[in-house]
């Protein structure tokens, strides 16, 4: 099985398994629990929040959650006045979005250029006094594409509002920008486990709370934390940081081999301005779903597919202009730490044949 | 160490971690992911949800969650109307209400008796046409009562109202009783994994979201699921059902000689209705601080303090009567499967003579 969804979710890092057994094997107590085992889950707990924190602004707290869906489900929720965000955010910022402008809060949706990338002229006239919350993604997670983070930022600071950054597929592979008031971050997309992710809060930034009893975490979040979870994501974030170089490097080079290999398709969004781990390619008149069936030890994803598993048309091809027809002739390719230049090119090879073959086969 | 805090969380079972260890050392797809990993990691899923439901009514879902104060949150927020609860829940119930009935929400805080039972009386009053909610424990987490769960359900349904049982304590040490309509229940309180919870729903019944984003779960609940987590729960969730008379009976034989050991010692709450894997005692003139720090290697709570470790006063205690200077005077024990009755007896020994050799010396 040659793996290329790194988007979706990636392989866990050694180093994070290794750090979450002892917590899984013989460690047990609950990290909120006053006698000595529970004050030892809770000194791991505090490790791994400063890992975390290592990757992100100084000035600011890190609050464990089950992951970014209850982060950006909290930050949004959790603040008041408008909403502006962007047309290409993940279902977790929309679908929230959306559902609070049932209840009658003022939500805009900024569109996209056919690269991508928000219109900042749109940005600065909806942007304005009384817009509470700004919510923009880093790297977007179907097309990889980097939004102007520091100029929405910005904006939103210049009417009042507080800027939310969805960083989960940039943390710990791109510097995060300045101006951020709250940033959502998922373990199991740097190489940690699944079902923890945080919320950053800069100091001073309290949105109410989205659970409550207890009131455990930081910033009022309850719930138990997982020691092994939370050291599995501290150990992920620590490898993320020392090798930050080495694994930018080895993206970049897997990221130019493969645009060199798969020239005769259409590469979807911003070339110049993406996270190179991302690879969201058309190539019209393919069919996805065969392609699929045929390279079933291939696992990557189909493009026009909403990366939540719902079965939705992308709505992020959408607002680059894509067609319907364009959007099912779209395949996302994600690579990162683990993928070997050979396996990615062997992969491609084979994914270009079966395409190529389904064509003069038409 | 001595783990007597069975309350707070369980040790993992041995055959938890061996379901879980597959999903973390080599199978990383994201369940929601179309290509063929994603889908044997959501069958996976699937396998654990059947194990979870097994020890659950028929009629209804199992939708995962990060846990029971996620799962309690969603069911309280996601539902309308007056809501009806009892003054010895869990902070994730009574700060839950609390934060509702600030905006608002019409909330009714039914008083216990000495015992910690609900008075039905009482409830019969408060539960009426324009109630949309009653929320009560199966078996209460600082001192072990069962509540009339049947019959408080039966008042709901009268009512016009919705039934939700925080079972987190009950599940899979008692049958859970007919009428509910939502079942709130945790992974690491019946040795599964921390991080992962469940909110069970009868067909029919659906909350309003509180996790929005993609809505990959039954019942609308978003985000990444842990194929880990999952199966661990599940796993645990298969042994309790195997486990289930051994695990009784080993419990009642370790209440009946802690008892008995404890004679000197007031017991709070029912004794008759109880889970007997909880010990909540008292004894006058106790400095239960100074207890902890000499008996370190014995890890067992102080009654006095709210389980969420936030350091509060048990409101658990003041509402069975107990003055402040009892409730500083209670400990709470905690024991089961994994709990030997030798060290049970040792601890016991060691914990009584501890606390008289305080009082001798006052």
């Amino acid at each position: 099985m040659i793996y290329l969804d790194y988007q979706a979710t990636t392989p866990l890092a050694p180093e994070a398994l290794a750090a979450m057994l002892p917590w899984l094997e013989s460690q047990h107590a609950n990290p909120h629990s006053a006698h000595a085992p529970g004050r030892a889950a809770k000194a791991a707990v505090e490790v791994a929040r400063d890992q975390v924190a290592a990757l992100l602004p100084s000035g600011g707290r890190v609050t464990f959650t089950s992951g970014a869906t209850e982060a950006l489900n909290w930050a949004i929720k959790g603040t008041r006045g408008g909403i502006v965000t962007i047309a290409t955010e993940h279902a977790a910022v929309l679908d929230t979005v959306e559902a609070l402008a049932r209840e009658g809060r003022q939500v805009t949706i900024l569109p996209v250029g056919s690269d991508g990338l928000v219109d900042l002229d749109r940005a600065r006239e909806a942007i304005m006094p009384g817009t509470g919350l700004v919510a923009a993604m880093l790297v977007n997670n179907e097309i990889g594409v980097i939004q102007p983070i520091a100029e929405l930022a910005r904006l939103a600071h210049g009417a009042g509002a507080q800027f939310l950054c969805d960083a989960v597929q940039g943390y710990g592979r791109l510097a995060i920008p300045g101006g951020c008031d709250m940033i959502a971050i998922s373990a199991h997309k740097i190489h940690g486990p699944k079902g923890i992710g945080a919320l950053w809060l800069r100091d001073g930034v309290t949105p109410e709370p989205l659970l409550h009893g207890g009131g455990q975490e930081v910033g009022g979040r309850s719930g138990t934390l997982s020691p092994a979870l939370c050291a599995g994501f501290g150990a992920a974030a620590k490898l993320a940081r020392e090798r930050f170089e080495e694994d930018h490097a080895h993206v970049d080079r897997l990221f130019a081999r493969a645009l060199d290999r798969m020239a005769g398709w259409t590469l979807n969004g911003s070339r110049a301005r993406r996270y190179r781990g991302n690879l969201n390619l058309c190539l019209p008149g393919l069919d996805v779903a065969r392609l699929m069936s045929e390279l079933r030890d291939i696992a990557f994803s189909a493009g026009s597919a909403c990366a939540s598993g719902s079965g939705r048309p992308s709505h992020v091809l959408r607002a680059i202009g894509l067609g319907d027809a364009e959007a099912r002739a779209s395949i996302r390719l994600g690579f990162g730490r683990y993928t070997s230049e050979e396996e990615l090119m062997t992969a491609l090879d084979r994914i270009d044949d079966a395409a190529r073959a389904q064509r003069s086969a038409a």
